[in-house]
Formats: C-alpha cells, structure tokens, sequence
C-alpha cells in the first residue's frame, strides 16, 4: 500500500534528529528489563516467575493495543478529548501524512509500554493474569491514549498551555494513580494484616528493635538458639526470611533501578524529538537536570525515610530500597519540567520528591493499600509532585519567575492533576471492579499462600492443588 | 602504517550514518549479554557457570578469529563463494580502500559473534569447553563468513536478487542448523532419556497431571507429605527440582529476552547502515515492525504451545519460557524482510513463527535432539520460516504482491535455505563429528553428574575427582 | 537566569556530535550497573546488598559532589595545578561561557562517577558506609578533578604533550590507586589470613589438588562422605560454600563484565566527542581497538593464571573470573592509546595486559591487600601498563615509531604515572589513615561475621547484635 510519503527521505536535519529519537525509543523500551527486574526482586521468591511474565504481556499486548487503537485514540487529529481519524489506527494511513508517523508509533509505544508496566507492579503477588492481560489491553488502548490526547495530541489541556514535558502526568500520574486503584480494590496480600498487626504490638513492646525483624516467633527461635549457636540461628532466620514481606532479591531491584536511571536519560533527553533547540533547554541540560534531581531524591529518601517513619534503630541504618525508590521519585519528579528547570531547582525538586516518598508510603499504610512494589508512592506521588514542581519552578511561567500568566498556568497543572486522577481513577477502578464482582480479579487463596510460580506455571499435580484448595477456601473477598 | 585514506573524513551526512552504526554496533555487541543471561537461566544451577564461560569465549574467540580471517572470507572482493583479498585479512589494508572498513568491521563482528552464540545453547551442559572453542573459531572464522560472502559480500546469491535484510538466513539459520547439527552428534544429556520415558508414562496415567511435574517418585513423595504438613511437601519439591531439566532461574531468562529485544531494534534497524532511504524502507518502519513481530510471536506461542503439544492443564496454564522463546522467534521471522513489509504483515509473520517454534520443539522432542535452550527451535525453525516469509510478504517482490519476477525471487530464497543448510550442515557435522570420534566432543559422565562448574572450575580435590570417574565410568558413547 | 548564550542552537556539525556525546554518556553512565552487578557478584552473598548500596551512592553524591565543585576544580580555566573560576562550580555559569558545558559536564559526570565506583570494590565488606560516603564525595568532588585539571583541563601534563585518549591514567590509575591505598590501610577480611595459611599447608601437603578447594576441615568431610553418598557430600560442600572467599555469583559477575564491555565502546568511542576526525583516529577504529584488546586479554588471562600462580590443576582448569577480568584488563590497557594505535598493537596490549593482571594478583597477596573484587590488578595494574602502552605504541610519538620527541613523551608519560600515583595516594591515605584513627574505618568484626547486609540493614534485634558485639569484640585493629 504505497502512499504519498512513502518515498520521502530525511533531510540532514531530520536525520540528525531521527537518530536521536530512535536510540532513544529503543532505550525506553529497555526500560521494559528495568522494571522487570525492579519488581521480580521487590516481590517474594514464590511470585517472582508471575510478575515477570506480566511484564513481557505488557510489552507484547501493549504493541498490539498501542497498534491497534491506542495510538489512533491519541493523535488521530485530536479535537479536544480524543482522536479518531482511521489514518492512525493499526498504522494504515502512516504513508499518508506528511509527518513521520513512524518515527512517532514507535517512540509513543515505548511511553505507553512503560505506562501500563508501572501498573503490574502495585497490583503482584495477588491477580490473575487474564485480567491483568485484559487490563494491559486497556491501559496502553484506551485509558493512557486518552490522556496523551490531551496533553501531547494538540487536545484541551495542550491548547491551554498546560506543559507536561516528558510525561510526569501522561505516563508517572496515570500508571501510578491506576495502580492505586487496583491495589486499593484488589485488598491486601494473604498474611499481610497480620503482619502488619505483629509489628505494632512489637514496635510498642520494644522501640529501638529493628523494624525489618518482622514476625515475633522467628525472633524468639532467634533468641533460643543465639546461646548456643550464632550460624545455626542465623540460617533458620535466613530459611524464615522466605514468606516474610520483603524484596527477595536486592541485587535485582538495584541492577533493575540502575537500568531504569540510565534508560531515563533518553526517556527525557529524547523528549526533545530535536537537537535544534536552544541550549538552555537542550537535551544535554535536560540529562543533566534528570542526573541531580534522581541523586538528591535518592540521597534524602535513604537518610529520612526510616526516621520519618519511626523505624530507624542502630541496626537499621540503610534502607537500599529506599535509596533506589528516593531516585526514582526523582526522576519522576522532574520528568515534567527538566526543560525548563535550573540545575539548582533539579536538586530541590528531587530533594523534595523524596519527601513525597516518603508521605506516600506512609498514606498507604495507613489506607491499609497494599503495594509490594510501592509504585503508588513512587508514580501516583511522584507524578502528583512533578505535575507541580512544573508550576513552581518553570522559568518561563512557573510561580517563582515573572510571567503575567503564572497564575493561569499554575492553575492549569492543578487542573491537569484533578482531571487525570478522575479519569484514570474511574475507568480503572471501574474495570477492576467489575472484574471482581465476576470473580476475575483475585486469585484463590490457596494459589497466594503456595506461590503463583508453583500453582500456575507448572510444578504441582491437580489432585494436591484442588485438595488444598479446599482447605484454604476457594476465594477471599 | 598511514594508508592513503588514512585522513579521510567523513561527510555531514556519512557522519550521521555512522552514527546510527556506532550505537548499533555496541548495541548488538549486548546481544552477548542477552544471550548469557537466557542460556545460563535455562540450563541447570550446576552448569550455569560454564555456560556463562562459553557465551565469554564466544565474544574473545570470536573477535579474534573475525578480525584475523573471517572479515576476509567474508568481504575480501567476493567473486562468487568466498572473499580473498589481502587487505581485508587482519585488517591489514583497510586505509588502502575508499570505504570506511574499519565502521563495517565492528558492525559485523556484532553480527559474528552473535552467530556463534546462538550455538553454545544447543551444545549446553556436556560438551568440552576446548572443542567448543575451536568451534567458536571455526564458526566465526570460516563456515559464517562463506555465507556472509555469498548474501552480503557481492556472492551468488546477491548477484542473482537474494534478499536477507538484516540476517534471518546468514546469522539464525546458520546459527540454528549448526547448533542443531552438534547437539544430534552430542546426544541427549544423562539423564534426558529415563526423564522422557517416566513423563510418557505417567502421562499415560493422567493426562490430567502437569507435565513439569517431572519425576513420579518426586510425586509420590509429596502425595505422601500432603496429608501432614504442605510447607515441608513445597520444600522438598522445590529442593529436588535441582536435577530436573528446566530452567533454574526464570528472572535470568526474561531479563535476558528483553536485553535480546532491545538489542534486535538496533539489530534490524542498524541494518540499514543509512537514514537516508524512503519512509517506506526506513528504521523508524523497520524497528515498527520489528516490535509488532516480536510481540505477536510471544502472544501466540505462551497460549498455544502447552495446548498444541497437550501439556494444557489447569495448574500449568503460563509458561514464562514459551512467551520468551515466541518472542524471540518473531524477532527472528521478521529479521530478514523487516525493511520491506508492512506492520500487519509484520503481524501475521510473528504469529506463524510462533508455530514453527511449536513444530520445531515437536520435531527435536520427536527425533531425540536435546537442546537445553531450544536455540534450534528458534533460531533454525525461525531461520527458515523467517526466509521463507521474505518470499512471501516483501512487497517489492513477494509472492503476495504483483512482481514478473516473484517467482524466481522466491525460488532463490529457498534455495538460500537449501544450500545455507547443505553448507552449515555439512562443515559443521564434520567437525563434530571428528571431535567424537577423536573422544574430545563430550564431557565425563562423572563430569555431567556432578556439574561442569564444580568439575572443571575448582572445587573439587582430584583423588575425589577420580573415584567418580571409575564408579561412573569415563565415557558415554 | 538566563546568560548571553542561553539560546544558542546547535550547527549540524555540532548535533551530529552531540547526538554521539550524549549517546555515550548515558551509556558510559550505564557502567554503574555493570559494575554494581560485578563486584555484588564477586563478594560474599551476605555483603551483597551492602557492595549494591556504595555503588548506588557512587552515583548519587557522586553526580552532587561533581556538579558542586569537581567540574570546576577540573575545568575552571586551569592555569597548572587546578581550576577555580566561578562559573563552574554548581554550574552557576554555563550559561556565560560560549563552550556548550552542560553537554561537557554530562560526559564528565558519568566519568567521574566511574573513577568513584572501582573503589568501592577495593574496600568491599568490611568498610563503613559512612565513611566511605564521605570519601566518594572526596573522590568525585577534588582528587580526581585534580587529575582531570591536568591531563584534560589544560593543565600541566597537557601542556607538556602528555596523552591520555580516554581515561587510562585519569580514572582508571586514579580509582585503581586509592583502592589499593584503601584496601592495604583497612587490612584483610576477618578470616582471610587463616584462609591463607591453610591453602598454603594444603598446597604443600598435595601439589596436585585443586587451590580453590579451600578450607581443609570442608576436604575432610567431603573425603568422609565420598564413600557413602556423592549427593550428600555435594551438598554439604556447597552450603560449606557461604563463607568462603570466593564470588557468590557468577552470573552476576560475567553480566558486569558485558556491560562493562558494551559500555567501555562508548567510553572509548565517545571520547572523540567529534566524528569529523582522521579515519585513522576515528570512533570506528577506535572500537575495533577496544574489542580486540579486551578480547586478547581475556584469553590470555583465562589461560595463563593458574598457570602463573601455580593454581592450575586438572580439575580448575578453567576461571571465569579470570576470563572476566583479563578481559576488563584489556579494555582498560587500550583506554588511553585506542585512538592512537593499529589493530595489532591493540592485540599486543590487550596480551601483555593480562600478564600485568596477574604480576598485581601475585603482589596483592604477597603483600596482603585483600582486593575481593582484584579491582587494584585490574585498575591500578592496568591503569600503569596502559599509560606505559602510550608511550611504546602511539603512532604518532611512541618509542615504536619515528619521532623526534619520542623520549621526551615516553617520560612524560611516566612521569605521570610517578604524579598521580603520588597525588592519590598521599591524598587517600590521608583520609583512610585518619578515618581509622579516628575508628570510622572498619566495621565492627561481629558486623563482619554475621554480613553487613543483616546487621547494618535491618534483620536482627540489638539485644542480639549487642551480645555478638560482647563475644567477638568491638573492633579489629
């Protein structure tokens, strides 16, 4: 089907810039190995198979989907809420335009593969895949197509002025707030209360214990033995580490965290689409701007995290998930505005992110919203601050430089807050609703307490697998 | 040694391309990464080590052997079936020649060593580490460089229209059949056969039962634990798994396919060594395809293959390994014609690739070829579907499309298939045959009972080492 | 504030290089996985987390302390010694100075953070994280910067014709050097001179046995065993494994070397900054160089160093991490001189590399400098042989070649190796000596018995940690 444009080739300029735009695309989506192994080792050992395989649907559904109609929803000549022109779906008139459309699929598709991964990580350990495969479909087809309508499609909040420079409120904000939604819906993990309940009373008995020592019977065994053995009372603690609420593997949350910063770098710097801009907001200031704000969030979240949150003891000094997680709420804090923010506002933004960290971990706590990963705290909180560190610290319109229309754009990215959490927030909670009323959402009771890796991957015969079913209870409400 | 080109400079406009073949150059050279993580994920703790070793080799054996003779095969002024033009040789004339060679040589030694690596996953776990590095030598340095020169250096095949864009027919069909070739010389690994044979009777038994469950005795063993303690049943199941043939460690494998994933958007989009080509035959299209490929091949093959070769049950409904592999053979299909077929084409190659992933697990299950990381199914399989599919979807000259030339087009490229197998096959089979016969191909039987990484690379004392080579016995035919 | 230069746009020229510098930066940035995955990997599993958080702090106050005052130290219009000029310290002034210095901080950041990150493996499991905080935003903030102010910021060595392409002497010497310092003023690992003298009595009792068998009471019972139950006794020598010195995981460590690898292309590669370069001198023959090296070295290295050292046995034949890391020796070796030197001589290099790595494998033990990771052999080792390397080999001023001014650039080569093994060794002891005065130094050695990642990381109650405390002692001197 050759049309128009199909003969067209690059100027030297465009093809300076088509370089950069596709290395950087393709780095995004690298960002698929970091999130995969960001949530494999921030989940226990027994689910770890079951995250992994949620995070290849998502880049494999999510092309079809993004192919299919989510791109089309997205920049299908968008009037003000969605777009629909059949040019843009499954890609069947991009020779028929004289932008690259192309160029743009593939960098858009690498943003919304990364949108819907950020989802499968507050709902682990507890959701069945087909509905988490249907969800994906959703996500990276409709729900995430929408708001790119918006904000990059030339829809109502564009056209207003509102900025959201690389995607702190299109990507962060809306896979974050639809993860809330889904853990908040989905209930806490089997166990989790009472875990939970243990460490209150432990915490009230003894203030200066280690918080991360978490169930009070390990640590009498612990006690018991430390007379007689040290390596012996050590190896049971590590054997009862395995069912404990904890990240499995640190190596692989670190590795995954590190690939994600790197990945960053294109994710923003790539956002330009053009190396012709003005330095001031070049794609070098913005890696720049990106490299601080991720150190100063990783910096003050791994020193305040566990003193805010009352769980700091000489024995407890580091917190390296808190580390990782404070550089991300970095990186996301100022995905918005890293083109139009000074180094010396990037190290205040992202010291600040760490803040919001924290406040977020602390909320879900105390909403009883339980996210292994917490992506909620990182994404929802994170792109909740990013959307308006943007109208505090832009230099061309934000609220601490002169611009007759500050106000107005502040107003606008408070706005842009409100709509995309109420957007997003309906139709998810919506569909994950509906999933649960049918029976969908939630696995069995059983699967939780043996491990999604065992009960659905292969390893047990059907006979072990009903009779425990019937012991546990087919279902949690 | 200053040729007389040694202070050319690049244009604007070569500048840029050689941009764009420096990122994907390295980029490809990540490919080793990917493979390392996928095969030592998916062969047994107790090897992992030696594989890793293997992939090492690859890249220093490789880099050598290409820089030293392959190039020169390969590229030195083909007339017809191999190069031989000094300069090329050890890269010893490459400033007496207007092209920039030393650009081409780094790209396609990514390309040489990825062609090697295919092979150590079919040979995993019982072959001797020296024989597997002169067939390193041997791949790199001579049997793919033939094929390079009859496809890429100006050979018969290019004279007469052939059509490999980025490499399906010279890199994975040649990887695949050599691989092939050595594990059916090798034989099963010990232990493979009485496997093969208990899980045939036991479906036999139940067809109901997982098939991963692998060993009745392992069954039995939790049957009788059930009825007193599930924990300690989980426990010991999990710790028998050790001898089992499957993956020891899915979080490699994945990570491994997303490393692979992103490396093949540069693999393929690289290829083009220029941006300044038509739309329609572009990167931005190329790495579109590419993607969609790549994801409808993980789709199909995660829900088709447990049905297809009836191991479906309800405890067994994801297979993790089977989406990855499916990915990776869409990858593999679309390699050769990513440049001129169109995204729904791109589409409908990925899903049928799917299918020979299926069929070639089938057909080596069916003939006894034990290849620990399913490298044949996907790479040789993939190979030849993928060449195939150029015939049929490139739509310049496939059959799909109206061409006068279309037939003797897609005669030619499965006369590729024809003789890359014939060549491949044959260079290959006579090496590994030798090795055996020379006793130098396979390992101890004592060696593969206790684990390369233990026998090989320190650890155990020799008078140990020994005894078991005598109760064991030394060989295995 | 925007200064007289805020809106300057790039030419052509200068975005096709900027697209290849900022591609490299995030790339070269990319290491801090690399490295991470292969020092985490090289140590005790129960230090693990504890070798990931340094690295991760590498990186974060690392990138502050460099965008705070070592960018200025290094660049701030250096007259000799060192920079000083306002504008660049916090990049207060980037915007005054015609020269595109976001770009050039981005690059030199993500170099700096490298020269941080070979330390910590020197010092691994058994330094205070506090400390060496303090000394990585030392490291980052002035000692290297120094350096830098030298060889690349004008300074005296640059001005005297000293060569020094990417880094060789300024980041690899110079992190190799204060490991080495760190690593000889902390003293060995807490059982690693029992280690010692029990391979050494082996080593005499029976020549013939494999030296990482280790400790001679595992021997026994292996020996014990051997007669009833090979799988029993297996096992029993695996789990006697966790306190061992050896690497926990090799996996991680040859997945840190490949990215090592792919990442040191662009190091090197990137260093150019420019691609209208001489052929003979540009990023394609520059890569070519740096894989041929790396290769040479990995070979060599895997073959000779049990060898060398008298560890070769029949059943140690093969060392992956010899393999690793007489491949990293080959990169580094190439670093300063790839611009500069002919394939040949980059496979010489990449050879007489090896050796260097292994004569610093002997002197670190002879010496008693426990390194867990041989960072010191690598980098320090590496850092002299490939400023040596320079001198013989440039093919514009080496003793290998015709020039006039060979002698007089062979010595200023040498001369600053003698300045900067001065330079940082003098500073970093420095530190290192007060700091273990000061008893900052050295964790506590119940910490080091039961692994940092339980008792500083959350795990253990203090109650417990405090009676370890009592029954081993507070302190190691």
């Amino acid at each position: 089907m050759p049309g128009p444009y199909s003969n067209v080739v690059y100027s030297e300029r465009e093809a300076i810039n088509a370089v950069w735009v596709l290395v950087s695309t393709a780095m995004i989506f690298f960002m698929q190995a970091g999130f995969a192994l960001l949530e494999c080792g921030s989940v226990r050992a027994k689910n770890s198979t079951s995250i992994l395989i949620k995070n290849l649907f998502d880049a494999c559904v999510g092309s079809i989907a993004f192919w299919l109609v989510g791109y089309g929803f997205a920049f299908g000549d968008v009037k003000s809420f969605i777009g629909g022109s059949p040019d843009y779906f499954a890609s069947s008139g991009f020779e028929n335009t004289p932008e690259d459309h192309y160029l743009l699929w593939i960098f858009h598709f690498a943003f919304a593969s990364t949108s819907a991964t950020i989802v499968s990580g507050s709902l682990a350990e507890r959701t069945q895949l087909n509905s988490y495969i249907m969800f994906s479909f959703l996500q990276t087809g409709f729900i995430y197509p929408v708001v790119v309508a918006w904000t990059w499609g030339g829809g109502w909040l564009q056209q207003r002025g509102f900025h959201d420079f690389a995607g702190v409120t299109t990507i962060h904000l809306v896979g974050g707030c639809a993860g809330f939604c889904g853990a908040a819906i989905l209930g806490e993990r089997y166990g989790k209360e009472k875990d939970r309940e243990a460490k209150q009373r432990e915490g009230e008995m003894n203030r200066r214990q280690s918080v991360n020592f978490d169930n009070s019977h390990h640590y009498q065994k612990v006690i018991n033995h430390v007379n007689k053995d040290y390596h012996q009372a050590f190896k049971e603690w590590l054997v009862n580490q395995s069912d404990e609420f904890r990240p499995h593997n640190q190596t692989y949350v670190v590795t995954g965290t590190l690939i994600l910063w790197v990945a960053w770098l294109f994710f923003n710097g790539g956002s330009t689409n053009n190396l012709f801009v003005p330095r001031a907001n070049g794609p070098a200031k913005i890696i720049m701007n990106t490299v601080i704000s991720g150190s100063a969030g990783g910096v003050v979240a791994v020193f305040v995290k566990a003193r805010l949150l009352g769980t700091y003891s000489f024995v407890n000094r580091y917190d390296c998930g808190a580390l990782c997680n404070g550089a991300l709420i970095g990186l996301v804090s100022i995905t918005g505005c890293c083109d139009r923010v000074e180094p010396w506002a990037a190290f205040i933004i992202g010291c600040i992110g760490a803040l919001f960290y924290v406040a977020g971990c602390k909320i879900l706590d105390m909403l009883h919203v339980d996210d292994p990963v917490e992506a909620a705290p990182v994404h929802f909180f994170g792109g909740v601050w990013g959307t308006l560190a943007t109208g505090f610290f832009d230099n061309q319109n934000g609220l601490f430089y002169d611009s007759p229309t500050k106000g107005q754009y502040f107003g606008y990215q408070i706005l842009a807050i409100v709509c995309v959490i109420a957007w997003v927030g309906t139709t998810s909670s919506l569909f994950f609703y509906t999933m649960k009323r049918l029976g969908l959402l939630r696995i069995d009771k059983a699967i939780e307490i043996i491990g999604l890796d065992i009960a659905e991957m292969g390893g047990v015969g059907e006979e072990i697998y009903e009779k425990m079913r019937r012991d546990f209870g087919s279902s949690i409400a």
